[in-house]
């Protein structure tokens, strides 16, 4: 990959390389990328389930250290997802901001 | 944010400008973002969840549209819940990609 | 079904009858069904998603009547899951309790 | 409980004890308990989540087990939301099976 290429362009050839290399594309479909995102988007939410104030500082160092791994796996599926619908995540989520300034305005000062 | 800046970074600074606007910071607890973030993937699941490949033909360009939105969704929340619990999504993913690299060997050729 | 066919009978029944009218048993597989399973959780989850205290009082009547059918909806896809995987639902619980009872003890009086 | 009680308010019964005994009751809110519900749904989810046909036989007994008790933990909190909402889940799900047979008419033989 090119010194240009962005950050979700370097992750997605590193992501498409990895499956490659163990023969996995056949089972990343989009529909099980989607499943298995939402399963680690659970697994991200299963840590803080039953704080109360659900803050940072309640979570903890050693769980906060999973919870980060957990949304590298959330991004990875996303990234991977994208790459087999021709998606362009950083396009897609310009647009939506755009999409709900309109949808929900900014209160006047 | 400065030319520089890379695209999560970007969005990052978007999103938090966004949420400044309407004074949605007091909602954005990394608890409550998880729980948007799962909620978010299950709707980007719902399209495919009775496909019968799970390919893109069978999704069709209408449903196609809005998940592309959904995938947005999730990232928004993602890149939220990484700024409040100071989490750089772009290394943690390259880490997690070494380490998956040590626990999935590629099968010799 | 018989006079003295439990609840979860009864509504297993009906869902039987209900997919055998509409010919979607193909579609039922456990598989599909726990994405849509899996779907529905995140809908009920979704409306107490930015509660602050996430008590019913704070959710108000009409959300509530929303919540009430999402809930059967994932009593329904569980029931047909189970009913798929030949599943007690009544007696997976109960021995669960008491494994749990043995995982968890109560605290001394 | 009365030897007349239904399987599902034994079940309420159950665990409104356990979690009695063991002072939960402060942590499940009915927030709380959609969120755990939810991570439930995506455990159930995981083990399916890479199978090409999505049936009993490519689960496997092993994690069919596992699988089982998943199901009773969506249970157990789904009927412990139940609780706290009021909601009678049976005649739920019966009005709701009413509902989807006026919203998807069955085909005429």
């Amino acid at each position: 990959m090119s010194e240009s290429a962005s950050e979700l362009q370097h992750l997605r050839a590193l992501l498409r390389q990895f499956a490659a290399e163990r023969d996995w594309e056949q089972f990343h479909t989009p529909k099980n990328l989607a499943s298995a995102l939402s399963v680690e988007a659970a697994e991200l939410l299963e840590p803080f389930q039953w704080l109360v104030a659900g803050e940072k500082e309640e979570l903890g160092a050693d769980k906060l250290k999973d919870v980060r791994f957990e949304m590298a796996d959330v991004l990875a599926y996303l990234i991977q997802m994208a790459d087999r619908l021709d998606v362009d995540l950083y396009q897609a989520l310009l647009e939506k901001i755009e999409l709900n300034r309109i949808k929900y305005p900014a209160k006047p000062v």
